[in-house]
């Protein structure tokens, strides 16, 4: 979030730099609420992939992604006069029925503004727990404008999907929960977007060891994150082209110190990969995945050489795909 | 199995009638080798029916389905005189891809005899756990000739999908692990076809609740054993016509007699139900279930007054469905 005018409605916990603490505290604070989801494995796609995969099964998480995570994390964090202002939030889908059904959970109201682009089977679920929708355009600056002024209009409080420390450190319960159920792995991949679940994922594992590689898996046609990293600027402002509708996102100002200082590398891969990816996953796995969450395997996929033999943690980040689009998904690639 | 030529080379053990025993030592004899699998709830679908269900997900077992279980405890109960000899099935998929792995595992060969209507995935996964396939028709009298064949040609072990003692008591190890997890379910529901998985549903169940109320559940268009329980006859020789290709076996000799003692109802549910609750499991359990799983949760959501505030559990039997079919397939309906 950029704008003076939304950065102005941030309640101040939500703009300091969290912490591998935040995390443990985050735990606690969405454990009455959040699943602890399993961690699964493949002989079929170890045997791929050359080395030991273990999923974080966050499409099995509430409302299907890890989005619940962070935005629990972020509404049982605000007081009850900010609860009874209701939320606001901006979101391609998946964190705006998070929120939603957070917001459902703490007994208040919800307003998600929404890009056009949002598959249908994600606006249901925002209605579906209750919230409102406000459309916007796909661009990121498109986005801050309505939210903006759903803001002013609404005097509601944002949870914002990414650029928020108590987003942040709920998405990175995920990891804690998975290197509680399979210690010592070598390396940890999530996909990045606005780099919310992996700068969680960052604070989570450093917190728990020092030597764990960390990656980020992002798209080709969306790829401001790895760029971003390569030259030590935050870019921002282009169109993101690629089928995983919940990546097309741009780090944040606080998400991208993070991944600076934590991140091994950002693995790009292109959409047919993924595509291809998740495919197997749902085969060979029998687990519904969205295209966003099979981008860490196709990365891991594509780099034998760099995994081989290792124990790598992927995060399966969500389950929320339009059936009715996937046989033109399966047929274009 | 009816014919006398394939029932001469049943192994004695196969056609005694199993117990609730030979269903504990199945669950001690398949432990190295089949997983324990997850049981999953979902509120949405709980809200749906109107009561609580626990699905045991046989999806996630080993070549996806139940159909592991039997046949890794039929195969390492063999003497290595008959392992040496190979191993001989027919099945429509599941059963075949079940007997090549555990015959791999075992270190020994299968060949299994397929009817023309198995889905690729099906037939892919036989030939890729390293099985000869041999194709033949639809009705059960083609599939009984084609085995006797080739048992005549081969001289191996016959591995019956359904109609021996260890598979039904392997099948039956699904229940002891979901009664382990959930203790003190009101009823159960396991989908039919040949009646191995309900028969080994209904002894494991019954060595450990008295009470238990056992349901099948099974396509109209496939209702043979629904009306063999109505009459008191095993019905042979129809032709079924249904989705769950899975589900288009008759009753043996050995499950006919273990349901008609032990099953409260045998629940007939149509196609169109059937897709419509296997997208319910996909959209909201993100598991990929095949038509023949889905069968369970068609039948309890069409009959809400019976099952209405009671625990049930559910077994969800297999995850091998073609994606190339899959959109054809919910057009369909």
């Amino acid at each position: 979030m950029n704008t003076a005018a939304t950065n102005a409605s941030f309640a101040e916990p939500a703009l300091r730099a969290p912490t591998h603490g935040d995390v443990l505290a985050a735990a606690a604070r969405i454990a009455p609420h959040a699943h602890v989801t399993p961690v699964m494995r493949s002989h079929a796609l170890d045997a791929m992939a050359g080395c030991e995969l273990h999923f974080k099964c966050e499409n099995l998480q509430r409302a299907g992604a890890f989005k619940f995570r962070g935005a629990c994390n972020a509404v049982f964090s605000l007081s009850d006069e900010e609860i009874a202002r209701g939320i606001v939030t901006q979101s391609s889908g998946n964190h705006g029925a998070a929120v939603a059904l957070a917001a459902r959970l703490r007994g208040t109201t919800a307003t998600v503004v929404a890009p056009h682009s949002t598959p249908k089977i994600k606006l249901a679920a925002i209605a579906g727990y209750g919230a409102r929708i406000v459309p916007c355009d796909t661009l990121q600056a498109s986005r801050d404008a309505v939210t903006a002024e759903v803001l002013a209009e609404t005097g509601g409080v944002l949870v914002h999907p990414f650029n928020d420390a108590r987003v942040i450190a709920g998405q990175g319960t995920a990891t804690l929960e998975l290197l509680a159920a399979v210690p010592g792995l070598d390396a940890l991949v999530a996909p990045v977007s606005g780099g919310g679940l992996l700068s969680g994922t960052c604070l989570a594992a450093r917190g728990i060891d020092p030597a764990i590689e960390l990656f980020g898996a992002e798209p080709e046609g969306a790829r401001d994150a790895h760029d971003s990293l390569q030259c030590g600027q935050r870019i921002t402002g282009r169109v993101a082209d690629t089928v995983c509708d919940g990546l097309r996102s741009e780090l944040g100002t606080l998400t991208f110190p993070i991944l600076r200082e934590h991140l091994r590398d950002i693995l790009l891969v292109d959409d047919a990969a993924v595509i291809a990816a998740m495919r197997l996953i749902w085969e060979r796995m029998k687990l519904v995945v969205e295209p966003s969450a099979a981008v860490p395997l196709a990365a891991v996929l594509a780099r034998r050489e760099r995994f081989a033999g290792r124990r790598v943690g992927l995060v399966l980040s969500g389950g929320n795909v339009d059936l009715d689009a996937l046989a033109s998904l399966f047929a274009s690639m």
